[in-house]
């Protein structure tokens, strides 16, 4: 994760998950290790995947014992293999029992998605259609869970409401219509925002086309709706499929030749990937 | 769930979630709805499973608009099925459209791990086995997950480091052993705490009765080993059962008759349960 | 103010406001009026402008008393003359008083902001030129200046660093080249971002042509050269102005016909639009 | 600023800037440096002025990047030209290109009133009379910019409601009276406090006399009126002169010899000082 | 407690209190009541005393139940008896029961620091010396014991670093003497400020009257010592005693006659009112 | 105090409690010493006792100098006597200055509860019955205020309502009796706590054994229905007893051979221990 990032944005949340986990001490390991000591732990795969979450995972080890370390065998993005051994913690032996639990939670969870992601992006491999993640993030995990996505091989869409217009049928129905919503989003929006309209059939392709709408997101339409669809477009926008894009059913998509293929799934159906931190041993 | 848990764990994490989807403005929503409104948008679940986390749901609108009601079709816990309309949501249009993803991200996950739950804590039902979950929860979703557990039918573990004393492999082996161990807990740790020890063989268990630990935890044992080990407790102490426990495995268990079963899949590898927002209507 | 974002992401900054304003008690209210007594205090512009940021006045002291309303003579972006009487808050006399220097600071900011903002906009209606703002603002005022930008008439640029992307000269140079550094951002950043590039000199808007960006900022530009740039870039992109707009200097720019001019005075320089709050009266 | 000010009360607010800035990540940063790297940029005036705030300056870099340093020309106070170089940041790239805007923007508005504040300071050089600021500050800035105000050289007023007592009109109508306010302040606030009156006419310097006031402010009196006034206190009250106070009228208060003269345009109308990165460059 | 400081003070602490004994949910409560239910509880004094902190008491349950009411049958400041009932307090059971602790803990510390004021400030009823207390109070409840000092009877000191100048004994060693102390006091504090020296013996009080100390407080002299001290000082300066002031010596202080005598004791080492919430009944 | 604790939940209440004390700047110090220097300060007992807190203490300069040391003459948990030097603290002279209060504050409470505690947990040394504290905290002082009583050697009770299953009079009344009210805790709770029951005479003790209450407590009973309701639960329960024990008539539980004596007394009751910094001395 970019340095910074991790600064700003995923500290704090850290800082939260190891307060969620401890509220007033660790009764476990105050009562086995009442002593500073230094020690090590060893981070094992317990399934193949693709590691992700590395940065994240030995902050929260420093946030506990700023000296803590992390000797790595792999890097981030690597796939890994059951059994491996993918590096050492080292730290004082009471930070390494007391934040192994949040550090694993957010590193399995980043790998999980990491992976998911990497099986559905070798499908747009070397096509010019990007798969993308979408809004569907778990809530105050959208900092990592975005970036799990980018190191699994595809890309981010927007980041929240704010930074992204995107015109979906609630808004449509408030508004009053397409042409009313896009002219809304132009004069109220930001000018380097570019206008994103969802539509479900081919009149609503028309009428995001007439509208001037920079993206259209084909959401739901059988194939070959979508493939009229982007016959009718020709090119005059950015064209997004999305609806239900699962690892099963994404190859389905790939010769359509869209620019743009988004997927829920990848951020909130992806199991973890399993891992745990064995052989602990007191060095001092 | 509990609504003084509601007001005084969740609301703050719900307010974090909205800040995290609209850091400026909601860009799309401002566009096209630029005055106040009454509207109505309807809840509608797109899979068969149970639904939970309703009080959520809603409180993520009450938060963006203080008058927001759900009128309600089912009840925590129900089971709904694909197509069916779960409620209406009526409150500013606004607010409707800016909070509809936090509030479905909630409501999802939720019921998704409700759903699974129900799944494997059927199994059980009857015998003198509870169900519990784990600490492998979602960074910052914790009390939304356990919630979730029990409404799902299955029972709470500890909910964290501060309030059970559970001694691992790791903890074990910083203490020198499980007699050393057991003995440091119980001079330690406040005496209303149970001292729950994990694990691995034969001898361990032994080794813990003899340490007087409360609960044995017995991990990753195979089946012929957890009943010898549990003929060798012959009750002097709660027996748990762990290990990669997920919906495909549990019924082996059954039989075992231990007091607990645990599994994190509950909670690390549940995917979401699809609802979805439509049908929005200004109706002012 | 947008409902939302007022509730969202003004109001905690607004309650930090009256923290720093009180941080044990406002000891002279307390000392002159120990018990509870409803009053009415009016609000007079003390000198001609743009009104603008009502709604953040009030909240001020609704924090304070949540029955606080405020009976308005005009409404928001309407111009005032010196010795307008605007409206009458009425509150909790302890309320008014501790809260009134607090309400003004926003009050009169936002004010000042909008009326500079109005007097420099005027000169592009009715022009294809929009005037922006820039991220020149004062620190953790961003939300309420930009609004004061829209309500004087102007639009905003991006919010801030996560929501649009901007090459300029120290990112051209980290890069190596504006040809490398829009490559990496088409790469990097999400689809939904338009791609901007500042540029001194022609040679460089030929680059930044040739790399692709959507939009090219000339940067403290003489007016020949602006000139020649726009005849260069033929529609090819968007045309940005920029660079030590104020109101004395916009006129100039209205011909060149360029889609943006941006200008960091509006928030940055602005001066106060003077307003009290006069003739407190204890009603009961 | 004192090193456990800027720590305590100026770092959380910072800290907030920078997350009002970067809500996610700073994407045109992390698509054209994606990998750590040493660098420096150039900070030059661009206009004439009193420098003020490279601390503030200078932590906006190190809470990105705690290595960050700075290589000052020229100190805390000291006049600048136009051009000159004042000093080298030299930290992470990316801490340099994140931060540059928020670093300036506290800079420029401290440098903005310590330069405004020096102009109107000089008028009172080896005079009695103290120039002071007022509450009239931007809100969440107040630390910086009374601050600035002591580095351009002139004193501060109370800090906010809780650490001084002046009764204004609205307080002396709440209270029925000056007598009465009065009387109550001395009894209800703690003794360390000094009381303080804003008058209109002679009549309410002769009661806030009778009432024991410490201090007097002739509030928006005319030269003549102010004249009487003081002669009429006598020194038995220390005498503040207030009302619209500005860079352009300051003068005509010097030969009053009061005590205090106070002036809201310090902090509320002083123009920014401009100031500008440049010429970064990559060392490593 | 005055409702602005309540509000803006008070209550984020009285919720974090609520959050340190709430940290997922109150177990027995959630056991005993699942469901809604209206209900009251008596409260109940277990030692004769002076109440105080009833709004804060009350807002304890409002936290967790916004329509909580207390019926009361004291009021602030009033004299209460042993097995006296005080009030009801109505609102959901589950509120009563998951607040009573955290209400209490304010009521009985707020109440012990008024109950033993009260006993001291009677010692100076009637004279010109002024009881007030110190800045030894329990980290995080200041707000709160001040309060308490008031309504036991006795003033409020400063309230803490930012709002008093006081030179003790360490500041004078490190300005290097008494006159440089005081002279850099009122060279750089705000003018609104009193400046307050504490002093051993006599040549400091000498000293503090030559540097023109506001007020000089006599720590840790003896009687004879004090007397001399006074009569040097003369009229020229406040006189303030202080060390070691417990209700047991402060009689002795009386004949003094001086301005201020403080205590510490005051809020470092009341024991607390003995209240009690009895006889639950759930009333729907 | 653990590390991690201290790092986690200690750390944000120490900084509070600075900003408590510190709202805009410490005027007195900033006067004296606008330069760095650093110096040292001794720490003295001014009373006999058992100090506490030793780390807490240096975490309020470190704070604000993070180089500051303390050398120390004594250990967490030793006795004191009256004029003892205890220790040096260096560090910047400001930060020793404006850390002094809070930090001897926190050292005064935390020794003072250890003092006490001391005194009271000799009577039961060598005995089966534990002391322990409860829930009658000062309010965001818990994890200071329950380290103090394991420090004066007694052990901790449940740390708060989330943590521990305790019925009382107030939770049986909701229930509707004894038995219910373990029936619903044992359905509900974690299966990790133990169950509670507080009794006040014998025919209570018999129903929460019925219910099968894991431990009984006798609260406010004679020492004859004391002794009576140990015979009827006959090892059958752990026994606690609880109601205002303190240190002077804790001695008569000796003989009663109980599991747990309780008192709230430890933690609501203990004065604080005297303690000074003497001698600042300016090193550099």
């Amino acid at each position: 994760m970019n340095p910074i990032t991790l600064k700003l944005q995923a500290e704090p949340l850290v800082r939260m998950a190891l307060q969620e986990d401890i509220t007033s001490e660790d009764v476990s390991t105050a009562s086995v290790m009442p002593r500073p000591a230094r020690g090590e732990v060893h981070l094992i795969a317990k399934q193949d995947g693709v590691i992700c979450g590395l940065d994240v995972f030995l902050l929260a080890f420093q946030l506990l014992d700023p000296t803590a370390v992390f000797h790595a065998n792999v890097a981030e993005g690597d796939k890994v293999t059951f059994g491996q051994e993918l590096g050492i913690v080292e730290a004082d032996v009471r930070a390494l029992l007391s934040a192994e639990r949040v550090a694993l939670n957010y590193l399995q969870r980043m790998s999980g998605i990491a992976t998911y992601t990497r099986n559905m992006a070798t499908l747009f491999a070397g096509t010019k259609t990007r798969l993308v993640d979408t809004r569907k993030t778990t809530p105050n995990m959208r900092v990592f869970e975005k970036e799990a996505v980018r190191v699994g091989g595809a890309s981010n869409h927007r980041y929240n409401l704010s930074d992204g217009v995107m015109l979906k049928d609630n808004h449509i129905d408030a508004a009053g219509g397409i042409a009313q919503a896009v002219a809304a989003a132009k004069a109220h929006a930001p000018f380097v925002r570019k206008v994103e309209v969802e539509v479900e059939n081919l009149q609503m392709v028309q009428e995001a086309l007439d509208a001037g709408a920079d993206i259209i997101m084909l959401d739901n339409m059988s194939h070959d709706q979508m493939k009229e669809a982007i016959e009718l477009i020709a090119g005059r926008a950015e064209v997004e499929v999305s609806g239900n894009v699962t690892a099963k059913n994404a190859a389905a998509l790939v010769d359509l030749g869209v620019d743009i293929v988004s997927s829920g799934a990848l951020t909130h159906s992806a199991p973890i990937l399993d891992l745990s931190l064995k052989h602990l041993r007191v060095l001092s």
